[in-house]
């Protein structure tokens, strides 16, 4: 069975695909036009009743938000392809905490980064600067503690990749690709991190896929 | 080895508290007096760099971010006390769905109430009247799923009770007790839910422990 994942242009969804990847899991990609607000359409709510980007379809199994969806594909083919959580039930530990710190603590900044520097226009919405201001000095922060993690581990979980790292692929690459790419730039370790999961395979595929027309 | 958790007064760590007491995990609190500022004192901040409540340290084993550490105890003790994970690994995915929901959609409009209609004196800010309205718009549209999904399902992920759940019982409890309490209470079967989970004993042991002096 093919996982069906809805919305493939979109920052969650790509969480999902970059998954779904190095899990050696096959999937096809449904397009949900978020410009046009596609993911309000009732059809749609009825698989995501909260209107928000991405869902996945397996067979009869429906199961959105994609960090949930990542946490079940990582389980569920726990000895295929690269192992996302961690060896241990301590290592799960530690990638879940900083897989909640980039949900909690990095993924507001990044989105109103993203939002107001890159997609203000197709969204018709005039950019905010005094939020980009602020957002920008809490991520700095934020970025400053995993600067200081970076430095005695070579990913945020430990010396493995994982689930934690994978999750922060698709805001960063925004981020790097704006104005603010210095944030990341010019953090030594956070940049050496940057470069070595931006560079894995499975989130090339994603970022080609990206750019193939719809 | 008992567990110690930082900061029994607060709305995060409450939920470790819960999640331990359903589990049936001895656990020792310490005070951290978040209103003199302690979880931002240069020894907290060795154990939690974001200086946020809750942490915990099991030994040597120290951890943050209270739905990672809900999750780490709930699958080490996995044959303990109440099962907080699903049955299976279909299960756990709807889990972690609705455990998402409750971090991406629910919590920040219930923060925002929280803090603005009860605790803004303490920590002395002046309540924002706009945030409040907003909040409350926000919030009673995600209850309107929740209500929705509660009429056809006991509990968040099914007919079990769960980490999904059992996360949104620290703001809601602040909710319920402050003049937006209807937006819980309106709601029948939300209401039913309500009634149900926060009268677990777990909770009660919590609310009580809440009511102790320091």
């Amino acid at each position: 069975m093919v996982v069906k994942v809805y919305g493939p242009m979109c920052a969650c969804a790509k969480r999902v695909m970059v998954c779904l990847t190095e899990k050696e899991v096959e999937f096809e990609t449904i397009p949900i036009d978020v410009f046009k607000g596609k993911h309000k359409d009732p059809e749609y709510l009825k698989l995501q009743p909260f209107g928000v980007i991405p869902v996945i379809q397996d067979g009869d199994y429906t199961l959105y938000e994609s960090r949930a969806i990542m946490r079940y594909y990582s389980e569920k083919y726990r000895s295929q392809g690269v192992e996302l959580l961690g060896k241990t039930i301590e290592e799960r530990g530690i990638v879940e905490q900083w897989l909640e710190v980039e949900a909690q603590n990095f993924h507001s900044h990044a989105y109103n980064l993203s939002i107001h520097l890159l997609f203000a226009k197709p969204f018709g919405i005039t950019p905010d600067l005094k939020l980009i201001e602020e957002s920008e000095a809490k991520l700095e922060k934020v970025l400053n503690i995993y600067e200081e993690r970076l430095s005695k581990n070579k990913y945020l979980a430990g010396d493995f990749f994982s689930l934690a790292d994978m999750s922060h692929l698709p805001f960063t690459d925004y981020i790097v690709n704006t104005e603010k790419g210095y944030l990341i730039r010019d953090r030594k370790h956070v940049s050496a991190w940057w470069n070595d999961i931006s560079n894995r395979p499975s989130w090339k595929k994603v970022v080609e896929m990206d750019k193939a027309p719809i």
